[in-house]
């Protein structure tokens, strides 16, 4: 399935980086852990959240307390979300042709306050499995009153594109002749994300171990 | 120097995670590697693209091809930046207390183009600088051509707000009696970031080693 390529979705600049197809969405989206969510104010103002997200059948759900700004204004409002990865620093020839390697997504659309009990229920599974796999079946479910007190949005991934850079420096030809080639150091410092080790609460009895749901985590890359 | 409080850069949420000083501003700045910058377009639509930034002298700055339609639409409009970095997952005994630490910090203002030729020139050097330290002096500057096709943009950090959340979770008293303290593991997994093996331009003659400039970012602790 491809993404819907629209005026707004479809990549600008760098064409050659745009990536339309869903399983790459899902990979970026997978891969982060926290989005940056960006809405406009009663007043005309652009506002610019980070927050955690969850993504399930094709919809993002973010969740906030239903005092926030961004859940009062995003709700049934336009909104747009970035999940970006940085894979490294590049280093050109050219000051110019700096950069960094990454993955990005961007999605627009209408966001939907989800009120339904049960699909409200069910995104806060999503999301809260998204930030801490393992953890819904685990922890406390949300009270009456923790459940009352979060808002919840959902945002169609119809609208989306994705944009990734990886590889060395693009140079120009000017660059790669023999008195320019070794002017100057020129290649990519990868950045590099893992997890640390788990630190226990320090209320938390000694006898409770760490969960394989959390040390299998440290096996694996971190976020971005 | 404190940062200005006004309605939208005060903190609404989580207050006791707001930090008014211009220095934690600076160190989150610093510690960062790209911004997330919004902006609303002409039909009123919130967009928000991730950047690379520099920071010098209380100004922020951020660029891009002049063709991008968010240096266009940020070019004098009122724009809002924010840069995050995850520390780590916290684990409570609730869903509802599951959240991450971080330091973000959130900028608002009307971004300036930056058209004065030392200035734009200092500015890409600010940037250039943050991004890859060290590379300004030694790769080549930017041509004419490259220099015109690049736009810059200047956003003061006066009305801005840092936001830090650091330590273990949080946890309602009825999650802490000796039946549910320890009924599931709480603690925060640490997101650690690091810089890998620098890799070599394929074309890099091999007499060129890697210079202390990248090198000796390697010893230290990654961005975002």
């Amino acid at each position: 399935m491809t993404l819907s390529p629209t005026p707004r979705s479809t990549i600008q600049r760098g064409k050659k980086r745009g990536v339309t197809d869903r399983a790459a969405l899902e990979r970026v989206l997978d891969a982060g852990l926290i989005c940056h969510l960006a809405f406009v104010t009663p007043d005309g103002h652009p506002v610019v959240v980070p927050t955690g997200y969850g993504h399930e059948d094709g919809t993002l759900y973010v969740h906030g307390s239903t005092g926030a700004a961004s859940l009062r204004a995003g709700a049934g409002a336009e909104v747009c979300v970035n999940v970006t990865l940085l894979d490294g620093v590049i280093y050109s020839r050219a000051v110019f042709h700096h950069s960094v390697n990454y993955r990005s997504a961007t999605i627009h659309g209408a966001a939907r306050p989800v009120t339904d009990p049960d699909a409200k229920l069910n995104a806060l599974r999503v999301i809260t499995e998204h930030i801490a796999p393992g953890s819904w079946d685990q922890a406390r479910g949300p009270s009456p009153q923790e459940f009352a007190k979060t808002a919840v949005l959902a945002l169609d991934l119809h609208e989306a594109a994705v944009k990734i850079r990886s590889g060395g420096p693009g140079e120009e030809p000017e660059d790669l002749t023999p008195d320019r080639i070794g002017a100057s150091w020129a290649g990519v410092l990868p950045l590099v994300r893992t997890w640390g080790t788990p630190e226990p609460c320090e209320h938390l009895p000694p006898e409770v171990g760490v969960p394989d749901y959390v040390s299998s985590r440290t096996r694996q890359d971190g976020p971005q």
